[in-house]
């Protein structure tokens, strides 16, 4: 079953994230394209963040193998100690627990925090931060509201 | 005199630019931070385009002289012929005619398109694609409907 998640839904739920997220006080953001890039977006308006950066991963069938996440994008963080990792939804959660895991191990001196506004509790990966467990297939507004033909 | 430029205002005119920047056929998307980054998504998904990049830009009063615009980001575009950059408002001009410049001699085999929501004439640049003339200060959604204290 599908399940819209509009614009209204999206304001209210990513206010609330704003809200759970401050007490990290994050410094900047990564937002994960496509999925986490208005919420990223909207987060830093709400927290007064001018840096926003964004990762992108593809997943590629590996013949008679298992499913390989490539990773895409630079990140560069100049004196920063905490960053905010914003995604929609941790479903498999494969590219979040990829993203985590890359960053982590990249700039070992950073905290990364990561927040979404859905989790899955069959996730491989569980955000510090979510706002509600998706049980159905939801349709956000961004994959919906512009024209594809 | 504030004009809040809405969801659906949004909405509405982000299909219009869809439409408008079609016929360019765009491989990828680099989106300018903060304010183009909720276009630059509803872009990307309504012509199904993955790769979405970013850039940002920070404006540095330097004393006594003209403010620089320095540049953040690091875009990596491989085998492509044309990129759609996507912003906002084209308002001073300055922050999209400087991502022009960099982005077209530092890739000079790509043709770039520049496309935003607004545009002012007293502009320095005009993109190749714009929805609206701004006449008032355009308070954008992403500007008040979340969290800022």
């Amino acid at each position: 079953m599908k399940q819209y998640y509009s614009y209204d839904n999206f304001r209210d739920d990513t206010n609330s994230l704003i809200k759970e997220v401050k007490r990290f006080e994050p410094e900047a953001l990564v937002g994960i394209a496509r999925g986490g890039l208005t919420l990223a977006h909207a987060v830093a308006e709400g927290l007064s963040i001018r840096e926003v950066q964004t990762l992108r991963t593809e997943l590629y069938d590996v013949a008679c193998k298992r499913e390989k996440i490539t990773l895409f994008g630079n990140c560069s963080f100049t004196n920063l100690k905490r960053v905010l990792v914003l995604d929609d939804i941790a479903d498999s959660g494969e590219t979040l627990k990829e993203i985590m895991n890359y960053l982590e191990h990249e700039f070992s001196e950073i905290e990364f925090i990561s927040a979404t506004l859905f989790y899955k509790t069959t996730s491989v990966y569980k955000p510090h931060v979510w706002i509600n467990e998706a049980h159905n297939w939801i349709e956000f507004f961004w994959e919906k509201d512009f024209l594809q033909d």
